[in-house]
């Protein structure tokens, strides 16, 4: 168990105190940064950063690029890619990154360092997972495609279902660490819900995993946010 | 600029001081953690992981397998892959993960949480770039394979070279953050010194992340782990 006091000092003179009480001592006020995330319009790479923002009940600037507006701002994009994260105007890319960033800044993160390498794990085995969609979304002949997702599905899902479950029986509490909502619980209810959405009836196959997005969604915050959320197909 | 004070209450009631003032005045003891890193007789993705060890001085079992001890340990390791680490006697995967989670234990994770979004963002970088030179290997007909290889080197490195030298720059210490050695540089150098192996002489294309390798050789850890470490093709 971590006890921390943690005391920022903005680049900009101006003081942040990430515990309000040691704040309320010493008489300073809390500025909340801005956050404006460009992604397309779909939930993709970027829907697993959205959702802690939800969780958290953070406001921020969800700007959603159409083809020819992502080829304008690709110059512009830090790594040629998206999404993209500017916080009080500086920008940051790498999905994995942001996510970990936003995680630890709104309190999703986990306490200890040993949370936070059970929540990378995780957040890196659902990317891996992920990963191994896109032979199957690039390959143009319909046979070998077709070869493809049945691979995927009859192999590579259930084999990181698995992983996602053991490592969720691991913790007692029906979260991934500790006994409330991490990044880990919310990059593994995203992969759920996309594996759903494009399969329905699938997570029947993975009972641990459909009860865990239950659990995810009877946080109220992200409950109104999917629920409110634009449909997209990605 | 973070100010942080930190105490660790391990699971099995040992204390640990992760501030030696704090343990002397408290008059506890500081006990070490072992690790035990399990990977193949290669550097590939473990070897980023080793470095942080290095650098720190840290003590860990490195565990090097076969291919025929690798197929005995596969069904005992967690995610059917490596490395795997152990702390403790407790196993964990990804070697992003992994990296993490040394670091930041061994204290080359940077101070503040911009600086962990920065170190974050140029490993997963260095990790997508690795990950583009996976085709090349998987690759049967070896005129594609020459095709695939030809791109990597005038396309991909080139563009991820430009990355890394950027995000270095707009540092201004000749390190990724800060002004010392964290997992961002042992990173970078670790693709830096691949490339070079695989391809003398193109490290003279880039000669910013040239001179960024000889930067993180100057740690004399660092020097003495690389001058020593066991030669191996990969």
């Amino acid at each position: 168990m971590w006890a921390r006091l943690r005391v920022y000092i903005h680049p900009r003179r101006r003081v942040n105190y990430h515990s309000f009480s040691v704040a309320r001592q010493l008489k300073c006020t809390y500025r909340m940064p801005t956050y404006k995330l460009t992604y397309f319009d779909s939930r993709g790479s970027a829907e697993f950063i959205r959702l802690v923002f939800a969780a958290a009940g953070q406001p921020f600037e969800d700007v959603r690029l159409t083809r020819e507006e992502w080829a304008d701002f690709k110059p512009k994009a830090q790594f040629g890619s998206l999404p993209a994260l500017e916080v009080d105007g500086r920008q940051f890319g790498e999905s994995v990154a942001i996510a970990n960033y936003v995680a630890r800044e709104l309190g999703f993160f986990g306490k200890t360092a040993r949370d936070e390498l059970i929540i990378n794990q995780t957040v890196q085995l659902m990317q891996e997972l992920k990963s191994n969609a896109i032979p199957i979304f690039m390959e143009q002949n319909e046979v070998n495609k077709a070869e493809l997702g049945k691979k995927f599905l009859e192999e590579t899902v259930p084999r990181y279902m698995d992983y996602a479950k053991r490592i969720l029986e691991e913790n007692t509490t029906g979260y991934y660490v500790g006994s409330s909502l991490t990044l880990a619980d919310l990059a593994v209810y995203d992969v759920a819900f996309n594996l759903e959405f494009r399969h329905p009836g699938i997570l029947d196959k993975y009972p641990v995993i459909k009860a865990h997005s239950e659990t995810v969604l009877t946080n109220p915050k992200v409950k109104a946010y999917v629920d409110a959320r634009k449909p997209t197909p990605l």
